[in-house]
């Protein structure tokens, strides 16, 4: 029976699973060989060291990320949205002919401003296919957040937000900086919940922030609860954009646990519902490309 | 006659002014003596080291901004708005009775949250002073803009803005830095104007911001004309957030003229009216209260 090697290869790492034909994990890898830590013309190299032990299994190999972009192993043009599973799928740029291909990104336009995602589409399909879904509104949370409309199988239109690398950069160069700790403790719920319903109701993040500065002049929010109110914050930034109201369709939230508790958390004190989606949507998502090709029959 | 130092004492540096008894600037000084340059209890002899010249003419001192906050010269508690000219000029802070004294800054508050100005209520009541005028909508640029509605005579409501400090920190510390050029050229206008109706029609700078990436991956924008773009952005995101539609009254721009100038500019880009203030509101506004409390008869 044919097996998969499905890889995500992103900016900072890298991750591998070795699927069945039936999509069971095998194996897993990860380690910290993102494209930005392969020297120039080394990614035959380091997809040999990761991958040359599951390869000599007669596996082939489909890889969604980064590893498509310019800084790459090799660009794979990216797909226009709108584009559904069919169109990735046909799209792959095969490195080694049947042996080793990088799914395409994807872009969209919103009047005359393009976006772009890689990695994510995969994720996307995956979750729909295990979730059975073909309508939803997807959020995949990360360094930079990408909220995505599906309908009738295709994703429309989708959004990046820098939520995540603007809550470090205020964390640790901003003013504010000053009045948290420089250790972050559990996250406190309710300072999370708080900071999550001021962005809510406030006209603008760029606004909204500095009440952590505020907050804590005025002895409102002890120091320990400021990194949580302010991760509220830029998360409930992320749904004020969205225009969601209460009884709206549930969010489906796709990645590590850690994130997508504390995006079902924001959704749920905002009366919004959610069902969440771990990483291994990206090996379903693979796996399901390969389905398509017939690879592994 | 007698004469008045109006000082400007903020957060990186000490400005102030030689003021004759009908407002006229005799002599101006400027420091990188801010109050985080000031060692602990050396606020005196700063003080001393910058004005014993002027001082020894006999004339009293008002002293706005910064060093009335609780790491400056002495902490003056905050006038809570509404507050209107008088309630500054009735609320000094004497370090030496009727000698030398610093203006309170105002506190407001928003649905539980406060907001909080030092120096800025000054320019303010400056600027209102010098345009006659007792309603208006100002913005005063900066690290941090403020945006004050004045009714009546009275700031009724404002609002911070991070927007100064959130563009350096995209510009350094961001994924965005890659693409922006290491040296500031000139403002370029088209590439500015760009920015900002971008902003404004976005659903938040979170995610308008990751344009600066995008526009350079499609080629659409250079990158000599980046940073203008995302200069752009960020002021177009405090345009947003104040929901103004064209026809309405002319924002008030307050401070110094490479500043107002690019606010102009983008309210101008959006249709809307506006006049300038510079920088010597501030020594208008103290020295109106310096006229108030009878120091210049």
């Amino acid at each position: 029976m044919k097996r998969l090697i499905a890889v995500d290869w992103g900016t900072s790492s890298l991750r591998g699973a070795l699927l069945d034909a039936d999509g069971r994990i095998l194996d897993e890898i990860s380690a910290p060989a993102g494209i930005l830590n392969v020297p120039a013309g080394g990614f035959p190299a380091v997809f040999a060291d990761h991958f040359a032990h599951w390869r000599s299994t007669g596996a082939s190999c489909l890889i969604s990320g980064m590893a498509g972009s310019r800084q790459g192993w090799r660009e794979a043009p990216y797909c226009a949205c709108p584009a559904g599973f069919a169109d990735i799928a046909s799209r792959l740029l095969w490195i080694e002919p049947r042996r080793i291909a990088i799914v395409p990104g994807l872009s969209c336009e919103d009047r005359g401003v393009p976006d772009v995602m890689r990695g994510e589409e995969t994720q996307v399909f995956g979750a729909l296919h295990m979730l059975g879904l073909s309508d939803a509104l997807l959020v995949l949370p990360g360094t930079h957040s990408k909220w995505v409309r599906v309908q009738a199988g295709r994703i429309t239109q989708f959004r990046t937000f820098m939520t995540g690398e603007l809550y470090a950069l205020l964390r640790q160069h901003s003013i504010l900086s000053r009045t948290l700790p420089a250790v972050e403790g559990e996250l406190d719920a309710d300072a999370f919940e708080r900071g999550v319903a001021h962005a809510r109701e406030s006209v603008s993040l760029l606004h909204a922030a500095f009440s952590v500065r505020t907050l804590s002049l005025f002895d409102r929010l002890p120091a320990e609860a400021m990194p949580s109110y302010l991760s509220g914050l830029v998360i409930g930034e992320e749904l004020r954009a969205q225009g969601l109201s209460p009884g709206a369709e549930p969010v489906v939230v796709v990645g590590a646990p850690a994130l997508t508790a504390r995006y079902q958390l924001a959704l749920a004190s905002q009366a919004m519902q959610s069902r969440a989606v771990g990483s291994q949507a990206s090996w379903r998502g693979l796996w399901a490309i390969a389905m398509q090709l017939g690879e592994l029959a």
